[in-house]
């Protein structure tokens, strides 16, 4: 047996996340369908974290083991031609049995698209969150690098999680408007995100840039460890899982 | 009774086309729906032409009468919220009792995106068409100018048109290649399209590009007035609507 490691984009909006599930479509679903209809046996996928319903992916990573060695290219292609459209591989690269996309994963980029137009575009409905209420971007900008640095991310945590340690470390939080200043897009850098994280930020950010939260209140809402200290969880059509790193 | 103008941007991909018809989901029924409900009493639109299932608006322009003269922009407002998600009213304006939003078009401005990039990409999947193969986009350079001035389009035409009169003249003929090197954007801007004028074109010049037609034979392409003459019908997910001028 061999193992493979491939860098993947997906669509979404037509799947229930990432992970397996009982019920709804997901990518981990497809992906294993089309690798077991090719090697002729079951194969199974870890990725390097989920992704919730709605979320998009950029460059989620996968890895799986594989009956015998093949030309990275030609399994890519043959995985890439045979999943459903709304999931491209764009890489395969054959690696070592030791890999773990998850464990060893040490850096996670995600962004988060913001649409601010008047109206809404049709074309963005389900590839950007929609904020159409007042927003002040210095304060934005103001806010931003308070997430920067190692932290207990409790209060930017879903109550559902059961992880224990959330104490994660952001290296980069930025955001950019576009050219036609109708849409912000962020962007989140670090060693790994909780449960909901981005779409917590985001939410306490976009309550930031309404006025509804003081520009200067993430250190004392990351020091409450407590959820209902920070904002809403952002709409999940506007997050992207851009990078992971190993 | 008074006119309005309305400048729409849709997203094709879930209607069966711009106009009305007896099977299928329509841009104008879901318009002709809501205005209906608004003036409780049935209100009927013209637009500027027709688009095809799958094809997209960025400026399309219908109009109608309406029974009073009610601020624009709360009439937009209305519209806008009122419609489903895949259309936006952009904008409202009054207009006089005689205006024709498709005998008074005076020039139309559509776009064409083509994905080359590999694998395709899923989020383009509904809004570019993708073109796998090779593609010298020098050679589609050359050609594009030889589609400029009257012309009589009969061979970039479906025989399905009924219109007599096929001479157009187009103003403006360009490609943009996007900054990943994975999307060309077409443009073209003339006083009026024929039916598939634009995807025809959009095939022979892909052809073109793919060494199977010649980079020169345009001219006597739009000569042979024969539509076996062109290429084939580009697919419409990449075609949009993008401006229209009176």
């Amino acid at each position: 047996m061999v193992r493979y490691k491939a860098t993947i984009a997906y669509d979404g909006t037509n799947f229930s996340g990432f992970q397996s599930q009982i019920n709804g479509r997901t990518v981990q679903d497809e992906i294993e369908k089309t690798l077991s209809k090719i090697a002729n046996q079951a194969i199974k996928i870890r990725g390097s974290g989920r992704t919730d319903a709605g979320v998009h992916a950029l460059g989620q990573v996968i890895d799986f083991s594989w009956p015998f060695e093949r030309v990275p290219e030609k399994l890519r292609f043959a995985l890439d031609t045979q999943t459903p459209a709304d999931i491209a591989i764009n890489q395969m690269e054959l690696v070592s049995d030791d890999f773990h996309s998850r464990y060893q994963a040490k850096e996670k980029i995600y962004e988060f698209r913001v649409d601010i137009g008047k109206p809404r575009s049709p074309f963005r409905r389900f590839y950007s969150s929609y904020y159409p209420y007042e927003l002040d971007v210095e304060k934005i900008k103001r806010a931003l690098p308070d997430f920067l640095g190692t932290h207990d991310f409790t209060s930017f945590c879903s109550g559902k999680s059961v992880v224990k340690n959330k104490t994660r470390t952001i290296y980069e939080a930025t955001m950019e408007m576009n050219e036609d200043k109708d849409e912000i897009v962020f962007t989140f850098r670090g060693d790994g995100f909780l449960y909901n994280m981005v779409r917590i930020m985001i939410g306490t950010l976009l309550k930031i840039g309404n006025g509804r939260i003081s520009p200067d209140a993430i250190p004392q809402i990351i020091a409450a460890c407590d959820r209902n200290a920070a904002g809403p969880t952002a709409h999940p059509e506007g997050l992207y899982l851009k990078e992971v790193k190993y």
